[in-house]
């Protein structure tokens, strides 16, 4: 008896990147073990053509997108990540060598992060190509990092630079000019999960998230979460040298930088006092880390100010597909 | 700061769902341990709007489906369900009454299965909506049901009915009759996941899984896991009433029942000496099982005879989407 193609599919593109637990993709159901102390870490994210990437981004980053958004997640968490679950819905009459390029792009990230396939799903739809990826960590029970546990007081720090992802996409749609080097192009189709990172600040920081609906966004969720207000630097707020030069042509963009989507950094509070122990953290992570602004007792709500102190326009307040 | 439409939808719709760990679906996580000395089972299985269900089924079964196709992957492994995790990117414009329904669907079975939502990703399409559901369940290390472990000489046994998921589908699209109970369309929209049998055969079968792509195809994924053929007498075949209503006006149906996805049942082998155990086992999930034929050394076929031996045509294996 002959297989249908979907099997032939997942035999070619998607066997060779299954790990233990995975029976090879042959059952109805990955059976795997946790290490002994520790809690599992679990999260989805969905990603859909044209609106999550662009229809011609290589496939390879495509797969490389889906898995490290999810990453991203168990960064936000302080977790270990240990593999994956992905479900595809593949535009009907979508090229076997989107989805070659598409499992090539996953096969290397497996590597550079250390997780593989645990199961998943392959269909079609008459629509664009909808993906959706379900990533497993494990966490020690006293270091998880969460969101609620903010305090006034507290410092607010976020890790690499912000503005990238929007301005990549704007890249990418031919909206701004593109850096000679393409990075923000880059950072648009190839965030940087910041694991390390949480790993090491998740028992110095009090709360943390990270960034993707947009800086100014993500804070908020701090601050419902704690119950309290925050201000940050609009100053402050680590740019890359491609995001520094749009906005020295266009000052107006700012706003943009603050609440634009697809950041993927760590955005996280400490106490004060803890600021040598968050700088040796990162310094540990390799990742950089930059102090942007303060908790406050006071209004759920995100102040920023520009270099003269005035208050700028945020109250779009992030970005949301719908 | 007004949060944008995607959280006040989540709020509205999907919160009143979370169970422990989920942490309200406010983190960019669930957090959760498993019961002391089980094995984790997790499982992925997408639909997407026109392909796995029509774009005029209530939303209450289509909730309610999605779920049931993922906890027919626990039956199949001999899983108890734990909780799930879900993406769904819905069709732009799609009615919030939609939204609402579906989520009333997944309300009403997570009471009846015991689960609750863990967490997930909303976001939207310019297509069909694409549903995504990551089913957790856990197992006792040594009660693991596999689809590798059958051997020649065992009994095929199949639990329920075949056929039913097919016909209404069929029945939905106009294409036959339906019958005046609406057993046929309620069978297509609302799989019966069979956990209690999952688990109660789960140390007396040697092999199993749950026919989802069609009762000859899922019995040749036994057969190759095994390295051995197998048998089935048609007339052995369980049908439901309005399944052999069907039948008997129109006898050629018999190769496509036997073909046809969405059956949802359990399919596996036990050794003949275990009939009895099988059969107590069935009567303590109160889910009949009928057996259909024999596990055969030799080539990894499947043969299907028919009432006067004949060897019926079921070559073209099974349904897929591709």
């Amino acid at each position: 008896m002959s297989l249908p193609a979907e099997f032939a599919l997942i035999a070619r593109h998607f066997r060779p990147l299954a790990g233990a637990g995975a029976l090879d993709l042959l059952d109805d159901a990955a059976v795997l073990d946790l290490p002994p102390g520790r809690r599992l870490v679990i999260a989805a994210d969905a990603m859909v053509e044209g609106v999550h990437y662009l229809p011609d981004d290589p496939p390879e980053t495509v797969g490389r997108k889906l898995l490290r958004v999810n990453l991203s997640d168990m960064a936000a968490m302080g977790a270990v990540p240990l593999g994956y679950l992905m479900t595809t819905a593949f535009s009907r009459g979508i090229a076997d060598s989107w989805i070659a390029g598409f499992a090539q792009g996953l096969a290397e990230d497996q590597d550079a992060f250390g997780v593989t396939v645990l199961g998943g799903d392959t269909a079609v739809t008459p629509g664009p190509t909808c993906l959706s990826l379900t990533i497993l960590g494990t966490v020690a029970p006293d270091a998880v990092l969460r969101r609620v546990g903010a305090r006034a007081g507290d410092d607010i720090w976020v890790s690499g630079t912000i503005g990238d992802g929007l301005l990549g996409l704007r890249v990418l749609r031919g909206e701004v000019p593109a850096d000679a080097e393409g990075h923000l192009a880059r950072r648009y189709r190839l965030p940087q999960p910041r694991l390390a990172l949480g790993q090491a600040i998740a028992t110095v920081a009090h709360a943390g998230l990270d960034v993707s609906d947009g800086l100014v966004q993500d804070l908020g969720h701090l601050c419902r979460a704690a119950g309290c207000g925050a201000e940050i630097a609009a100053a402050e707020v680590p740019l890359s040298p491609a995001a520094r030069a749009l906005l020295a042509r266009d000052a107006a963009l700012l706003p943009a930088l603050l609440t634009g989507g697809d950041d993927y950094e760590l955005l996280f509070t400490a106490a004060p006092d803890a600021a040598a122990a968050v700088r040796d953290a990162a310094a540990t992570a390799g990742i950089p880390v930059r102090r942007i602004g303060r908790m406050l007792a006071g209004p759920t709500e995100v102040v920023a100010r520009d270099a003269s102190g005035a208050v700028l326009d945020v109250a779009r307040g992030g970005w949301s597909h719908f």
